[in-house]
């Protein structure tokens, strides 16, 4: 048994390099980002009017003209225009390029407009009310790093810029496997002696939230039947999840199968609970990474964010992001194990203050739908002490 | 033009009831529950065993027995087996049921076994390692309640209870409508005077992380053409939201046009920057909500998620979460206008702090990419001190 310090670094030591890929603009919405992202021109691209009304040369207030003959009006998407005669004005519209010979704009708030005259009301500042070219970004700039998650601001920019296709990070191919004789199907009415499958269900789930469509499968307590089930999935699979099969039962074939199809096991159970009986292999002829949970619903959910999250997005890239939470309440726990416990988080005056949920054991599973994570209890003799901050582990993002 | 708080204050009257439908377990991450779940049956469903072990009758022990004679082994996924002799015991699986004639479990690490006989290497309590039938609920309790978010531990729940098919709140049908001459394709090379579309762009992204698949449309600037396309948009979708077209230009002629449908201006113009020119209206007949952000991409993306997220999760059913941040550094505003500033923010023992992200006006696309969010300042003389606590709007959520 390691501590979970120990299985956490081991997990984090056998990412993936998945590669990366090609995907539409629209698609790629919370994906990672695999290039960095350059402005292709000058924002603004020409010095645009920031405001409705009308622009001129400011050399013509210097020669004493307060009132302005219109030549003609400007739109956006005209492209640029050019003012004739200096001491006359164009009108003009926020957006729009400002025309040749014309420094500076004046809104119509600030003007009194009649028969094809602008007459000016207040003073005018040169160059005002003009975004000019460049001044944003200019060509070549880089604009968006890689290895950030693509939302909903990012594809703006990637719009901006003209990038319809966008490399990004490959996912993984998941396969999320329940072991267990007693698990029936959702849509099934079980017998007094069987449960249903809920664990892959909620792993599936998790997935998605990941982006990544991971497939199912359940396999029967049935050695020979594991054994050639797990042979092809380790050879399509990145990823195997498995949930049960794992603790010391007669009938939990796992760690044995697994050995014989070459899978190394880089340790078995840790000083945490829930999910002690976790054991962590790769198969690395394959480069498949075998995350096997406790067949318990809170240990599978506990394990999945603390370990197989974290593996993710170093897997793909992305900086851990630690959170911490102030305790509402002192918690008090024995060593040796480290605990992780489930909590409910509240945001008040810019501290986020965790409350436990009481639980009752690992196989309750509505306490995880009344939490929002778990606090992550490393061993100690003293209390953890109320208004405390200790590392969170969220499972709603 | 009216403040910030009537605007938000108006916009959340005009809610809609969008109704309930019934959508697949596995399409229902992310989507609001409309109905409370039951426990269709006790959990756990029986006596079940927590350990891999042996099953006896503690009244053998009483008797002074401290060697049993194995009968059978019982494992996960059979039907309640019976313990014929109350001196003998049966081997049991984790998450198998307690066979009749027996009422406590004692894990392999605590015996002996030889020879087809379990002997005790440790004291026993009384109905050790067995979680009760109903112990975790019984069968009727409310597991969850109507108007939560569905996540993947409530999907756990769900597929516990058997529910293979949800009643969830609809999701409003959403038009998202770029306007303006100058926009041109994201995968065109526009003209020195023409940039790209990012806006409705960006708006689709945001609304597919609400599980909104939404129409985008462009119009040009040109009076009947907008009349004639948003006839038919008002027809067909719940929302519209509007990039551009609401300032004081020639052709912003979205106010008009709305008026002309029958589209009642609830208000237009708020006291706030970014984001000012915000018209939002109501087409009562045809329930159609009509948010008509001004067109540069900070104010839309702002407004978006000042106004229309609130909206949509009031018109969901969903309870309103206000979020607080502690500022980093002072920030003096002039009043009357409600401030919006683009933060950073970073997570530091258990509080939540933000850090302004420097922007170029509300045309600077890229400051949207290097924030979490606004920090709202509502009008005041004196300074927001660095420390102090304000109302945050994530933009990453």
């Amino acid at each position: 048994m390691i501590t979970f310090d120990e299985a956490y670094k081991n997990v984090l030591q056998h990412t993936l390099d998945l590669g990366t890929e090609s995907v539409e603009l629209l698609k790629c919405n919370g994906r990672i980002l695999a290039e960095d992202i350059l402005a292709d021109r000058d924002f603004p691209p020409f010095d645009r009017a920031t405001k409705d009304g009308i622009a001129i040369n400011y050399a013509a207030i210097a020669r004493g003209v307060t009132g302005f003959r219109i030549e003609a009006v400007v739109s956006a998407g005209m492209p640029q225009q050019k003012l004739n005669d200096t001491n006359n004005c164009m009108e003009i519209m926020t957006g729009a390029v400002v025309p040749e010979n014309a420094d500076t704009v004046i809104m119509y708030e600030h003007l009194d407009i009649k028969g094809g005259n602008a007459t000016l009301r207040r003073e005018v500042t040169k160059g005002q009310d003009i975004h000019r070219k460049g001044s944003d970004v200019i060509l070549g700039t880089v604009l968006l790093n890689k290895n950030i998650p693509i939302g909903a601001a990012e594809i703006g920019v990637l719009a901006a810029v003209g990038k319809s296709e966008v490399m990004v990070k490959k996912l993984p191919k998941v396969c999320a496997i329940s072991t267990g004789n007693e698990l029936v199907e959702v849509a099934e009415t079980p017998l007094p002696h069987q449960i249903r499958k809920s664990n892959t269900i909620s792993l599936f789930a998790a997935l998605q939230k990941q982006y990544i469509g991971a497939e199912r499968v359940h396999l029967q307590d049935d050695k020979e039947a594991i054994r050639k089930e797990l042979t092809h999935i380790l050879r399509t699979y990145d990823v195997v999840l498995l949930s049960g099969g794992v603790s010391k039962g007669k009938f939990d074939f796992i760690p044995e199968v697994m050995e014989s199809l070459r899978v190394k096991k880089v340790f078995h159970r840790v000083a945490q609970r829930p999910g002690k009986p976790f054991w962590f292999g790769i198969q690395e002829a394959q480069k498949t990474v075998v995350f096997s949970f406790p067949g318990n619903p809170v240990s599978t959910f506990a394990n999945y964010h603390i370990y197989f999250l974290p593996w993710l997005h170093k897997s793909l890239g992305l900086k851990q992001q630690k959170k911490e939470v102030l305790l509402e309440e002192s918690i008090e726990i024995k060593p040796p194990l480290t605990r992780f416990i489930q909590v409910k988080t509240q945001n008040k005056k810019g501290a986020v203050l965790a409350t436990q949920v009481r639980e009752n054991g690992s196989g309750d599973l509505t306490s995880l739908a009344h939490s929002d994570g778990f606090i992550c209890l490393r061993p100690r003799e003293n209390t953890y002490e109320k208004g405390e901050h200790v590392a969170f582990i969220s499972t709603r993002s």
